[in-house]
């Protein structure tokens, strides 16, 4: 690709727009113009992109004019007002809400699986859910290679993805535990400082939660696998960045431990920590790129099973990078 | 039961002997004595029961003359190596340790599961480990409706079940993140604040860790069901106290929500917490006796499959209370 972009970035003061503006220049992203928006209570406000300082929008219907490619990440109902707009103005969404995801006409992106899904897109390009992406980086390759047929996953889920204000309410949290005084809460429904609670996003009449059958969902659709056997019980847990996953999964034919570490070593996105005492953990994988797999174990239980513990950065590959290496592979740009 | 017994505390200034003092005061155990034992290094300091302060006497083969009933909570090790002598005495050993928890001769037990296993005890009863105890006491009352078949467990470890030290390393931990400061570690391999680490005991040449694999044996022996199909991945998480576990359940007869619900209600030892933002948490479950389930749903990735959550305080339930309460159900005592 030549030709540089005029970007617009919605929800540029959030956890995850700031790691766009970050991504955008590392990877050298070919950027023409950068339009940094956000809610009113924002507008006016300075963030920083390639070392120059932005001015931040007031996101309006107005404000896609001119722009090539809007990366949308306000949460899904200014996303659902928003994004019609920019379509309208001619450009490409790619959205990292929940918005569009399960929609027909919206195709639903992890690259390394299904990047070519990206072109039948109709406006809107869909980034899934954090949880979700890691998953599908690490389970893809040793689907190719078995077929999956059932998938189970715990996740212990880091506070940044309920966005800035709960990484600064478990930092407050920590502040008060040391200093003795009683800990306060508002993003969660009690403190998440020494505690784990199971229960992301909201619950739904079947018993499971918003974020739980947004994984089983999305993983169906990206995968093209309607008939996945697949639960989740995700829950979040006192760490800042990064989220973990215990996976089971089962296969129509056997992968042994080699085999799924030979897979993953030449698949794209991942990487295996994986022996005695050597495992990723959320403190080892921030900042990183790829998504990490490791306790890979065949699964006593079950024929044909696997059990694995997977981490990744859900700022990034778990949302900005993921959303980046889209547009990436969408306009054929080689990063940096 | 009329007559009060002379005890011994093996590890009396452990965190689990700590829980020990209090327990055996709060439940109006019929002590005639109490003798407090630990390693040399910490004889002579002082613990408190019943309001009494008692001096700690170091650990020897020569312990245990004239005591009825000695319980061990310092370490395989040192089980191993006294627990015999005990025996020996004319003491009946209850211990907390792994060291003879898979020995034929030894009972293995949860008294809300098999209460009756006690009385075929040679001198030892074991208690299982802290993540057993309260997955058996919430899978207890379904198997016996309806047959368990297969299960899958994540755990969500505390620091205490790793003793008084990790309580302290967390707690440093977080003062020093709280202050700038770079943050040391010394009883797990990388710091556990912030953090979840996929490794709770040794790892075992399978690629289970020692803890996964005394879920999966331990399970077995308490149901005396040596055919189920069980596996486990247990993470320890930066919360103080209290295990939660992610449970996934097949059984061979369907149990629904309002069933497990049902058979929960009446079973002994547990609480139901579930509902719409309805769910046990550790902060709400330390220093409580009872086994918390909640998140109960039917697992839509398996026929006659159940998953919930389930939250216990692996210092109480999971370790010094389910001891007693072996005790208390072997000599018929009724607790206050």
């Amino acid at each position: 690709m030549k030709q540089k972009l005029n970007i617009a970035l919605v929800g540029a003061t959030g956890a995850v727009g700031s790691e766009f503006l970050t991504l955008l220049a590392k990877r050298n992203f070919p950027v023409n113009s950068l339009r940094a928006l956000a809610s009113p209570a924002s507008a006016g406000k300075k963030v920083i992109f390639n070392n120059q300082e932005l001015t931040v929008q007031t996101l309006t219907h107005n404000s896609f004019e001119g722009i090539d490619l809007a990366f949308f990440s306000a949460g899904a109902e200014r996303s659902k007002e928003f994004a019609p707009s920019a379509v309208k103005a001619g450009a490409l969404v790619i959205d990292n809400s929940s918005a569009f995801r399960m929609d027909d006409d919206v195709p639903l992106v992890v690259p390394e699986c299904n990047a070519k899904d990206s072109f039948s897109h109709k406006g809107i390009i869909a980034n899934p859910n954090c949880s979700t992406i890691q998953l599908l980086v690490a389970i893809k390759p040793l689907h190719d290679y078995g077929t999956l047929t059932k998938l189970k996953v715990a996740t212990y889920q880091a506070v940044s993805g309920s966005g800035a204000k709960a990484i600064e309410e478990l930092s407050t949290q920590a502040r008060d535990f040391v200093n003795n005084r009683s800990l306060k809460h508002s993003v969660y429904p009690e403190p998440i400082f020494g505690n784990a609670l199971p229960h992301v996003d909201i619950f739904l009449d079947n018993g499971y939660t918003k974020e739980e059958m947004k994984m089983v969902f999305e993983t169906k659709k990206i995968l093209h696998h309607p008939k996945l056997a697949i639960s989740a019980t995700c829950v979040r847990i006192p760490v800042w960045r990064a989220h973990s996953e215990s996976i089971w999964v089962k296969f129509e034919r056997k992968i042994d431990r080699a085999m799924a570490k030979k897979l993953w070593l030449k698949a794209p996105g991942i990487k295996v920590m994986d022996g005695i005492n050597n495992y990723p953990s959320p403190l080892k994988v921030v900042g990183e790129y790829d998504t990490f797999v490791g306790r890979i174990r065949e699964d006593i239980s079950e024929k044909n099973g696997l059990c694995f513990w997977c981490v990744a950065d859900q700022l990034l590959k778990g949302a900005a990078l993921n959303a980046l290496q889209i547009a990436e592979a969408y306009y054929d740009i080689k990063p940096k």
